[in-house]
């Protein structure tokens, strides 16, 4: 998960979950959305994923086997083989889209206190930190400058030029832990991210000669957090990092006492472009092959971790969609497709160009799920789509309610991915994670299979399942 | 805090401690063993303690502006000039004693898995580890091998030479997660030292080229923990390194499914031995000044952190100790003696040296009080003594228990650095601290000041300063 400005409100919904299964539904009389027989065939997928490992064995291939899938990686590529592979051994009819996709390649990243008030002669203390994705490197022999404290963009601007340039400027704006344990982690992220993202132009425009922000997630373990900077065609591109929590509290700390210094290498290269591809595949629908309803995640990771929740896991989940519907031996009346998305997370989503390829198609393109968040227990479904939706899925959320995922949350947007296609006009969905662990260990060397709870995991892929399969099956079609 | 074996049970302490604040007492008549005036003296420290923030002054100090303290580095020999000169500050007598330590010093530390079942081509999966103090280096361009998994040392020799020689072993023994969780990380610790310490001989006596043992702390944050490994005299010295809990994991999981060979580069130096000291600092009592109190911590850290819990807490409370004193314009009946100990983390303890040295005068040390086990709150008071001191301590409980500290515990070892003191006979005591969070970061590079709770650590304050004045102005010798 990366672009922090689609991501859905979680805030009111960590509520006791059952009590609020149903939201209000408009009394009207319609035909059923769904025949007795699907209905029947929901409840059987609904058991049946909660009891399957298909999805874990993915995730701990892509996770544990192939490893870190940055774009343009031959991990990445991998990955591509290896699913695209899986899809066909469960008979779907699979297909490659090209695409180009950036290719940055992390180098060295050490950073070292060189001066500070009282510091000991012949001495030098460690700052732990990473370079944001897109950073461009210091010189090959790393840069020592004076550091500037900066809580946000307003005191960067009040400092101004004389006392910024030349400078590394560090943005101590620190991710909400409180907020993110209510469960509005993705706003906390949200904050944190509008100084990854803007942060180094904005210390560039000033003379800044690298800018580092505080990890955007929770302190407590020392890791920092990398992810997506984006640099503005008015300012010099400089160097940018992220340090850990606790480097910053000690950074802020030494600095208001005086003069802090610091030694800085990074030494990341972009590459020229890759060639990548998102993974396509079909299980043709038996009454409506050409109306498709998409199940997907992204393939993509950063490169700390190996990307097990963000997002193997989004992955995995669509797969395993397939893989249900299939071995319980079950045709839907449209087509269910899986996507593996490439290149998430730094920008440039695989989503963008699906859209524009398929842009004569997205009318038959009856919905749109995403999995996009961990995969810890999901409280129901997120829906970008409008209110006649509703009672339509009313039928999902009752199955759902067995496994504690039974609400309704309508949202504006509910993934990065699909978020191309919501704005066409696609009903689009994903499920309402749990993310109060998530934040702990996105974009961080801890993104790892371990962290997966299996019987959570399953849960999710009850959701994405009951749903992608009820969506293929509506008796009548929705307007938009 | 590192040698296990000396740690006390917490199991059965971490009940609520104010209905249990008073051990059984013999009933017996003898003289008051504190005065009305040392009564008042006593609470009035207690509160003074709790609003002090001298303590976390000095933690912040050594951990922020010093930073790391590894035996031998400059970092350590500022922390003795440093604490040298906040004791004579304070009014104190202050001595340095002269003791050799071991100088390890760590370099790279670097590993990837290069081949396992199913792994894509032309990549390799990063694994994270760090070096175990006094580790021998690799070859200076790293070795590469096939890595065997062994969970115990039983399952290793059954593997036998044959399966062992020419291999990296890896002892896959994890730390117990749950019994640390239920306040027992003393006991879990010391299992998983036990590896630690003796598995690389272990490994190469049948040959291996390398050990490596699973983290000696919880998972969950990718963070590899290091320690003191001791080579036996009849093994060869093989490179040994702790991975974390996560590449654990995998590599069991990995190495259950075929062949995984890893590269590894461990390139840590031993310096000859260094001179370093412990610093004493003896605020002299009134009546019997040849008579003394210790109040101790050791002032050494491992290098990955800056060793805020482990243990400049513990310095910077026996500091504490005399500061609330001296500002409380009391002046005890014996002997106060704050130590800041050098080099307890490699196995070569100041305390040791200090016993040969003090030999003589051990009848007249009248307690040793050591603190090395964080500073989060404080159930009350770790005894190694005789029976007879029961209802000595009952006064200095019911003060205690004010800040929910009044809980005696008698034991058998109360630290490392004053067992030499304790094998003597000299009473030994410690907080019970709440130990819970501690082997969390205990030796990896997240102990930091952060990490330090104020209020907790003002508690300890409390435990150390009633008990080592109270002790200082025990009315009546104690009989060994």
């Amino acid at each position: 998960m990366e672009n922090f400005h689609r991501m859905v409100s979680l805030s009111l919904l960590l509520l006791p979950s059952l009590g609020l299964a149903q939201p209000p539904v408009p009394t009207l009389v319609a035909p059923p959305p769904y025949s007795d027989q699907t209905l029947g065939e929901l409840r059987q997928l609904h058991g049946a994923a909660l009891r399957s490992d298909y999805a874990l064995r993915q995730i701990a291939h892509l996770a544990n086997h192939i490893g870190p899938r940055l774009t343009g990686s031959p991990q990445a590529q991998r990955a591509v083989e290896y699913v695209a592979g899986e899809l066909h051994a469960l008979g779907l009819e699979v297909s490659l889209e090209k695409i180009m996709v950036p290719h940055w390649v992390r180098g060295e990243e050490t950073a070292a206190l060189v001066g500070f008030p009282g510091m000991a002669e012949n001495t030098t203390q460690r700052i732990v930190l990473t370079a944001l994705g897109g950073s461009v490197a210091t010189p090959a022999e790393g840069l020592t400058a004076e550091v500037v404290v900066a809580r946000d963009f307003e005191e960067l601007e009040s400092l101004g030029r004389e006392k910024v340039a030349g400078r590394i400027v560090l943005f101590n704006h620190r991710f909400d832990e409180r907020m993110a344990a209510q469960g509005a982690g993705s706003q906390a992220y949200g904050q944190a991210v509008n100084y990854r993202g803007r942060g180094p132009s904005a210390a560039a425009r000033l003379g800044a000669v690298a800018a580092l922000v505080c990890s955007a997630g929770p302190g407590g373990n020392r890791l920092p957090h990398t992810g997506q900077t984006f640099y503005a065609k008015d300012a010099p591109q400089i160097p940018a990092g992220a340090v850990t929590t606790e480097d910053c509290a000690l950074l802020a700390a030494l600095a208001a006492e005086g003069t802090v210094r610091m030694r800085l290498l990074l030494t990341p290269q972009t590459l020229p472009d890759a060639v990548s591809y998102n993974v396509i595949g079909d299980l043709k629908g038996a009454l409506h092959p050409e109306q498709i309803v998409i199940v997907s995640g992204h393939l993509d990771s950063w490169d700390l971790g190996t990307g097990a929740l963000d997002d193997a896991a989004g992955v995995a989940l669509a797969m395993e969609v397939a893989q249900l519907v299939k071995t319980s031996k079950l045709q839907p009346a449209r087509t269910l497709r899986v996507i593996a998305w490439m290149s998430e997370e730094n920008g440039q989503s695989g989503g963008k160009p699906y859209a524009e390829e398929h842009a004569a198609e997205l009318p038959n393109h009856v919905a749109a799920i995403e999995s996009d968040l961990g995969c810890d227990h999901p409280l129901g479904l997120n829906v970008a789509a409008k209110g006649v939706w509703g009672p339509l899925l009313l039928p999902i959320s009752r199955v759902l309610d067995a496994s504690g995922a039974g609400l309704i949350n309508f949202t504006e947007h509910v993934g990065s991915d699909v978020d191309p296609l919501t704005k066409a006009g696609v009903p689009s969905f994903s499920p309402i994670q749990d993310a109060r662990r998530y934040f702990e260990f996105h974009h961080t060397a801890a993104d790892t299979f371990d962290k997966v709870r299996p019987a959570e995991l399953a849960e999710n892929a009850a959701v994405l399942t009951v749903t992608a399969y009820a969506l293929a099956n509506l008796q009548h079609p929705v307007p938009r």
